[in-house]
C-alpha cells in the first residue's frame, strides 16, 4: 500500500487511473486508444466540451466566465497575463507570499510597472500579508491562493474594486469559493484537476476583451477562447484526464463535498501536530494550507529516522521543499482520509518514541 | 479492425498503448501510477534522461546539439524562435511552402524583419520551391520538411550558409537525414515521437549561445536547456509516451530501418493511386510526402461514396484537410504496411467498379 503525499503531480483518484488505462487501450469502444484520436473529431470534441461544463458546473460559474485549457503549465501564465494587460504606462498589483507569486512577480516586471503592495518575505512567507492598500489604478491585483512550498494559504477573497486574478494552481476545487468574484484564474492541472500537461484558465468576459490583440497568436486569449481551446493541436490526453477528474469529483458531491473531507484530513494532521512537541509548524495558525501541510523537527538526526520510517511505511512525498527544509505533506482532493490517518498513526507513535 | 490514418494526433505503436496503459496502474512496479509520480523524482528523471538519449542515439546527433522537451506544440516554436533571434535590425528568411509554414511566417513578422526567399502559394502549394536565393545577413533560414496539409515534402536539405531551422513536425524519424546540419529543429511530438501535448527541439550549442537572455523565462531556450527541460512541472506522461515510443522505434531497427518501411507503404500507395484514372495526385511526382498522401477524384459523388466505404471498412482518418479537400493518407511510422494494403485493396476494388 502506497500512500501518495506528492506536492504535484500528485495522487488522482483510483478510479481514474482505471479509466485512463482503459482509454489509452481503447477510447469509448471505437477500436482507437485516447492518444491517437484525432482532436477535430467528434470524438475528442465530446471530451472537451464535457471538460468544460463540468468546470462550470463545479465551480458555479456565472455566464459571463469563459474556460479554456492552454499548454504550458501555470509557469506560463505568469508571463502570459502580463504580456496582454501591462505596458510601460500600466500598473498591476502583486502580493508577495511565496515562492510562485515571486515568480509571477519577475515576469511582469518585464511587460510594465508592478506594485508589489504586500510581502510576507520578512518572516520566511510563513504567513498570509494582511493589511495592505491597493492603488486603484492598477489594472488587476494578482495573488496565489495556496502556497504549496511555504504551506500557506488566503482563506478570504480580497475585497478589492480592481480585476482579481488568482493563481490556484494548488487548491482550486478543494474548497468552495465564489469563483465569480475573479476577473482571471489559471492553474496547472497536476493537482487537483489532472495530471501534468495542460492548464486551466477561466477568464471573465469583460477582462477578456481588453487583453491585447498584437501578442503572438498562442499568447492571444481571444484566440483561444474564439478557437474553443483548439488553436492548435490540445494535449488531448491531459484534457481527458481532467474531464474524468471532475466526473469523479462530481460524483463525490462537488466541492462542497470535498471541502468537508479535506478540513477532516487537514484537521486531523495539524491537530495531531500540534499535541506533540518534537514536532514543530512554522506557518500562522490562521494562514495554514489544508492542502499542503508544512512541519519541522529541531533535530536533525530525528528528521532523518522519520523520513526513513514514513518511506518503510509506504508513505511517499513527504520531504519539504528543499527551500522550506523539514517536512510537507500534500492533501489534494484525491488522497483518502484513511492515508491521514495512516500517517498519523505513525506521527503518533513516533512522537511517543521520541518524545 | 481499425486502420488509423489519421494526420496527427495519430497511430502509434500498439506496444506503446499497452505499456502506457499499464504504466498508468503501475509504473515500474513502484505501486504509483506514471501520472502521480513527482517530475523530481529518480523516477522521473530516468524516463526524461533515457528519453533524451534516444533522441540523440536515433537522430545521430553530435556532441554539440542540445535536447530538450517543451510545453506548447510546433505552434508555440512559432513565436517562441523569432522572439529569441529577431528584432528590427535582425532578418530571418522563411520559405513559404505551406499552411505551417505561412503560420510560422506570420509570428516572425511581429519580432523583426522577414524575406519569404521562396513560395509555392501561386500553384496551391502543390511542390516545394527550388530556385531561391537567401540573403546572407538572415539570421537563419527557416522551412518546413513536411507540408502535412498539403502532402510534400523537402527531401534534401537546402546547402545554405547560414543557420537552418527546420519544422520537423510531421516527418520527424521517419527517414535518415544528417541532422547535425541543422542549427534548430523543432517537432510537435503527436506524429512520429509520441501523444499530443509536447513539442520536441533539438539546438545548436552556438545558435543556442546566440539566444535571447531577456526573453520571459519560458520563452528562454537557455534556462530550458541549463534546468533539463525542468524549468518547470513537465508534462510527464507525454514525455513517458516519448520513451516508449522512441524504444519501439530503436528496436525496428532505428530510423534507417524505418524509412525503408516507409517508402514501401508510400510506394504502393501512390503506384496504386497513378494507375487509376480515377483518382487525381495534386502534388509534384518529385515533392510527394513519404508521411502524407494527398489525392482528389473529379466526382464529388464518388468521392463521398470512397469515403463511405472506406469508413465502412474501418479506415479512420483518411478525408482531406478542409483547405485542399479530397483526400489524405496519412502513414507516420507507426502504421503498418498492411493498413496500407488493406487501403490499396479497397482503392483498387473501387478503381474497377467506378472506372
Amino acid at each position: 500500500m502506497v500512500h501518495n503525499f506528492n506536492a504535484g503531480p500528485s495522487i488522482l483518484p483510483h478510479t481514474v487511473f482505471e479509466e485512463a488505462s482503459q482509454a489509452i487501450l481503447n477510447f469509448n469502444n471505437t477500436g482507437l486508444s485516447i492518444l491517437e484520436i484525432g482532436h477535430r473529431t467528434s470524438l475528442f470534441e465530446e471530451v472537451l466540451n464535457e471538460a468544460v461544463s463540468l468546470v462550470k458546473e463545479l465551480m458555479k460559474l456565472d455566464e459571463n466566465k469563459e474556460v479554456i485549457f492552454l499548454h504550458g503549465g501555470a509557469s506560463t501564465q505568469f508571463f502570459q497575463l502580463p504580456m496582454n494587460y501591462l505596458s510601460k504606462d500600466k500598473k498591476a498589483a502583486y502580493m508577495d507570499a511565496g515562492v510562485w507569486g515571486t515568480k509571477a512577480i519577475k515576469e511582469a516586471k518585464r511587460f510594465g510597472q508592478v506594485d508589489v503592495v504586500a510581502s510576507s518575505k520578512d518572516r520566511n512567507y510563513t504567513y498570509i500579508p494582511k493589511d495592505y492598500a491597493v492603488p486603484h489604478e492598477a489594472v488587476y491585483f494578482h495573488y496565489t491562493t495556496n502556497n504549496t512550498i511555504e504551506g500557506t494559504q488566503m482563506h478570504s477573497i480580497p475585497n478589492l474594486s480592481m480585476p482579481l486574478v488568482a493563481d490556484m494552481s494548488s487548491d482550486i476545487l478543494s474548497r468552495e469559493m465564489d469563483f465569480n468574484r475573479f476577473a482571471f484564474i489559471y492553474a496547472g492541472a497536476q493537482k487537483n484537476i489532472g495530471a501534468a500537461g495542460v492548464n486551466l484558465v477561466v477568464i471573465d468576459k469583460k477582462f477578456l476583451e481588453k487583453s491585447s490583440s498584437t501578442v503572438p497568436s498562442m499568447m492571444d486569449y481571444k484566440q483561444h477562447v474564439s478557437n474553443g481551446s483548439m488553436l492548435n493541436t490540445p494535449p488531448v490526453f491531459a484534457i481527458y484526464v481532467c474531464l474524468l477528474t471532475l466526473r469523479w469529483l462530481k460524483k463525490m458531491g462537488g466541492v462542497a463535498a470535498i471541502e468537508k473531507i479535506n478540513q477532516q484530513k487537514a484537521g486531523l494532521l495539524y491537530d495531531t501536530l500540534e499535541n506533540i512537541p518534537l514536532f514543530h509548524l512554522p506557518v500562522a495558525k490562521e494562514d495554514r494550507s489544508l492542502m499542503n501541510a508544512v512541519f519541522t523537527m529541531n533535530n536533525e538526526e530525528l528528521e532523518k529516522k522519520f523520513l526513513a520510517l514514513c518511506k518503510a511505511e509506504g508513505m511517499v512525498g513527504i520531504k519539504g521543499h528543499r527551500s522550506v527544509g523539514g517536512f510537507r505533506v500534500s492533501m489534494y482532493n484525491a488522497l483518502s482520509l484513511s492515508s491521514v490517518e495512516a500517517l498519523v498513526a505513525l506521527i503518533k507513535d513516533f512522537g511517543n518514541k521520541y518524545a
